[in-house]
């Protein structure tokens, strides 16, 4: 059968350009004894997916040369010789960026429905949700009538964390870049302000939107946007870091060091990776589904179409291009 | 009676020159009810007073233009109208830079024992030794074969959360300034390696001494030896963040955001200030006296002799002139 795979063709420096990028012809491998073939219907590109694509040891193995890129995929097996799944079955797993992928049940879990837009498994109900969810209620540790602030917040992540916040009793700012994307924070998600971090009056208007100061910092970005944030810490604030989107494309990441600023605060900044909250994922999924089916947590989505946009779909999430979740859908078959 | 003090002149910028410091002759008030009058000893000079000699606002209130400067004193009861303090009582407390303070008994404490040098309450016994204790064990939570590594080793704080660390069983790694100061750390302080920051190598020699990552960082100093320090932490590690005195007198502080190191090695960093930890001051003072007494952690002093020595000696908390606790003896009538 025919296929089609990218694969990463060398180690980026900056953001990714189409070079680093090659596609290939290749041919799907028959199903062994309980295996089975997903074919990929939409694929997730996510900002951490950034630093496997470097050589250096992180937490997660770097991507090998001239292997397929890997991602959180939603797909539709095709065919089976697993008792456990049947043809037609919708799965999520971390898959190589193929058009078919043969595994075994090791490499996938059925979805639990399928009466919600199934992109939703790449976002609030799938890894981003369970990023928000975590490093939220376990480091941020929002109270009744304190102030969360959390950058990125009409993305994938950031959206789920404004909006739990909100459930939880917070005041909630929003920082989003542009003029859609901040209404929508308000609008759409319900959050109390939302501040353009492009704008140049961007300090002031942030200074505003705190005038109680900031009790939780939900960390998506890094860079400039934080540093002005960091000047407005409460005592005792607490700053899940979650990402640094702004920098994971530089090779300089300097500013303000935070030093003095957690020690008049005496704040505490943790990172952390999804995989921590583990033992809690059940719970959370569990959860963040009811929310989804009350109306009390929205989600934005961006489907570019077709195998061949993954490239472009993935740069987009540094250039600030789409809003909520990014996926690319690159099969009909379960329209 | 003739007194004297020493008042904020003006504001600072960078290292706190002569200007800064005023000598004012004064008289001694004399004791109403229940008032007593102190005889300053032994003063003492810690570098987190550099942010009271600025305007703005921080966790401790600005020391006031033309007012004494205030800091711990041990000092000595020379007169008293109050039924609990006799004459002679040794006494400490947080009191204005005078050679006499005529104070309730609110402003100060009985020392619990004369049988130890009296310039450990300034030290070891005092506000640096809660503070190394409780930044180390509420926040650090050093466990036994883990790696610790203090900054400013041989200081007041420093040298106490090395200790306490060994006590707890890590493998202790000191980070000082001079072939002296790091000399002290493995011979008298026992920690098991140190590594001088003034040494071109400095980077070399830290990724030397600690073959397997650090778990604890107790932060002092910030700046570019701790920019090194954070290429090491290991996965979960914890960095209590006392203190940052490379940075207290530069207008600018930038170096590496440390978002990144965070995430990746999934660190926490807090800030803390020693009035966190109060209601564990009464057992950390009888452990730590416990530990004195046995000998099992020891203590560096620096003593000028003199009234008129206090801003020099100030000074050479950033320069590194000081070894171990620097203090001022101004009277001799606890000899």
């Amino acid at each position: 059968m025919n296929n089609e795979q990218i694969v990463l063709a060398e180690r980026p420096e900056g953001l990714p350009g189409d070079d680093v990028f090659r596609y290939e012809d290749v041919e799907t491998r028959e199903p062994g004894r309980d295996e089975m073939v997903i074919e990929s219907v939409y694929i997730s590109v996510d900002p951490y997916m950034r630093g496997r694509m470097n050589d250096a040891k992180s937490y997660a193995k770097p991507f090998e040369l001239d292997k397929p890129i890997e991602s959180h995929i939603v797909g539709r097996v095709t065919e089976s010789n697993n008792d456990d799944f049947a043809e037609g079955d919708v799965v999520t797993g971390v898959l190589p960026w193929k058009k078919f992928n043969t595994v075994s049940e090791d490499a996938v879990n059925k979805v639990p429905s399928t009466d919600v837009p199934l992109h939703l498994y790449l976002s609030t109900l799938g890894m981003p949700g369970q990023t928000a969810y975590g490093g939220l209620l376990n480091i941020g540790k929002p109270q009744e009538g304190e102030t969360v602030v959390v950058s990125a917040a009409s993305g994938a992540v950031g959206s789920v964390v404004g909006q739990i916040a909100k459930i939880k009793g917070a005041r909630v700012v929003g920082i989003a870049g542009g003029t859609e994307k901040v209404d929508y924070l308000t609008e759409t998600l319900g959050l109390d302000a939302g501040v353009d971090y492009k704008k140049d009056d961007f300090a002031e208007r942030l200074a505003e939107a705190v005038p109680d100061g900031i009790d939780v910092y939900f960390e998506n970005v890094g860079g400039t946007v934080s540093d002005e944030v960091f000047n407005h810490l409460n005592t005792f604030a607490r700053v899940p870091v979650c990402g640094a989107i702004s920098s994971y494309n530089s090779k300089e990441d300097n500013g303000p060091r935070v030093q003095q600023k957690l020690i008049k605060s005496q704040a505490l900044m943790q990172g952390f990776l999804v995989a921590q909250f583990k033992d809690d994922f059940k719970d959370a999924s569990e959860q963040l589904a009811q929310w989804v089916q009350e109306g009390k947590v929205h989600s934005e989505v961006t489907i570019a179409e077709g195998f061949d946009r993954l490239p472009e779909a993935f740069r987009n999430l540094f250039t600030g291009d789409n809003f909520g979740k990014q996926v690319v859908k690159v099969s009909d078959s379960l329209d």
